[in-house]
């Protein structure tokens, strides 16, 4: 009989410095975008990352994987290179990339979905505030 | 190369009055089905609706679309015409209608959806109490 | 030696319906100092109460006092007679008072305060919204 | 006209004390696998269950299912069982089974599927803490 | 008889940039007091504001104070000054002040404590993330 | 002038094994007093504790004192020694004492302010759940 599939999800945060800002258009063309949250001194926020892995129950552990080894990979791998940062100016991963959390989303599954093999990595959802929030399966 | 599909998602709130009551039926099989939420005195909730679209990121915004816009249609759209409401007395889109969660995101859908074109609308969830929420995709 | 002094808190949850409304006064000042609270056909909340008494720990039970006995009082007493009901029409307790925050908090301190006895009723916190909220400590 | 599909959702509580440990392996191994989590002496947590099911729109009670009959249910079959109860040694739907998050939630569908039908139930979502959750969905 | 004595409070949210930084001290002395959070091309957070107000309920409104009014006036006086700004440059309440949650609490209440007047401001409470706050009453 | 006084907290977690019981009693007079919270099978909480220490702002920092410090001094003196433990069992600061949250929350007390001097310990603040929390302020 083949293992029941469980998704598992950690949840992670850190807090960071941004511009919504597209360098590709002129500063007018950007103040009409992207508003308030174009300001050229910043603005930031309390992000939550959910990371949500898929796959069968290992009849060993009882796990899908040990999210304490997830959290370890993500904190390496993502969190430590946002956390108290500036996403437009200091994070390697989105280097060239206008911080909006669709793009931030996708950039930091392109770093971790390598990285947690071969574990299958099956959503990213990001929050940005209590309001807003993204989600990325890799599509 | 095609551009990542990502998901995005905005929660509003409104305050309202109902009763859960079918006029084709009795009042005794009203209260007999539905008990203390039939109460003819109306009882009401915060509730919290949460919008999600899905599209590919446009690569000059880095958007899949303004959750601002979003945001300014679904008050015009639904929010001022429910928020401190009777959801069986005032509300034009749920007129006739049983004010049941199920109800009421189905009526919602079917007002956001066009409205919100040609953006993608994905998923509505509507949570009536920090216990109960219900989700509907258009299906 | 005095036994320590410790305030212990339990919540409890109500779904009503209301009006702000001043029977005293004339529909059109009604409707200028509440607006859209004053709406003649009710809207609603999902409200939260913290009930917090005080007093020396029990050295036999280690308790300040059972808090499954003040959540059956408080529900004997507040929640069954308010949960979904109508606050303008329904609840004894609040029978013309115009049903705010503020005068609902204090009506309920004048039920509860002397159900509650011998145990020292300290604060009553009513949550309307997740960003309302009223205190009263019997002053 | 068919009616329109939707998907309900319940949540539930419940506090338990449990152990990561898989009785056929040694000591020493439960330990390097499971940690802190392996403590002999046990640990627990709040629980939160997620109770989805998906049906269509009943046209005479609006509903898809009533919830408050969900809710008896689960109370009944899991909650009653699971609350204030230790997973390794006195629940019997977990007899034998290491009690991880994934096998607890496989385990529970087991028991709440046949019992909630014919209602479809179409996912269990658990929390053990506010950071970590698993998801089933029968498959 | 005198009114009974309420404490009101209404929750407002901002999101900013800062950097804590005392420019009287060197970059070391700063870096080493300060560690990430002095990091020069800044972070930010998503702040939670909670203004509390106390006196009587007035007999005519039933309120202690219209928190409408209230809101409005905390958005006009602090909110939009500091939503999506940077609180080390943009900020003229917080001209020359490190910007702490500790020197932003007591900068606030400067502004608001006379901009609420006759009703009287009893504590201000600014949550930096979910996992810190810093209250102030005036002393 | 005198600095302001200011108040602040820090938010941690710990989960942890339980049962209400007084070993000067009888079995039949606990299960009589604390019912299923007296399990001799155990149950267990994710509990939260907030720490609050009050005094001026130290004009150099902005700070009434660091709150990593303070995690830090709590997570050595009080958490780690919690944290997926059992607490009738292996916790030394409460060797002997019936663990319900009053008598845990005074018992950490008596760990932290020593620990957290000169700094002033003002309030501890114990969550067993979402709908239970004690408060201790040393008196």
């Amino acid at each position: 009989m083949s293992m029941p599939m469980v998704t598992v999800t950690r949840r992670l945060r850190f807090n960071a410095a941004h511009r919504v800002h597209n360098p590709a258009l002129s500063d007018e063309e950007n103040a009409r975008l992207f508003g308030k949250c174009n300001n050229r001194n910043w603005h930031g926020h309390n992000y939550v990352l959910e990371v949500s892995l898929r796959g069968p129950i290992d009849p060993v552990t009882g796990y899908v994987i040990d999210l304490g080894r997830v959290r370890d990979i993500v904190e390496r791998e993502v969190i430590e290179k946002t956390d108290h940062r500036n996403l437009n100016l200091e994070v390697d991963y989105l280097a060239g990339i206008n911080p909006t959390s669709e793009n931030i989303v996708v950039a930091m599954w392109r770093v971790l979905e390598p990285s947690l093999r071969p574990a299958q990595l099956q959503r990213l959802r990001l929050w940005e505030t209590e309001n807003n929030y993204v989600e990325y399966d890799g599509e």
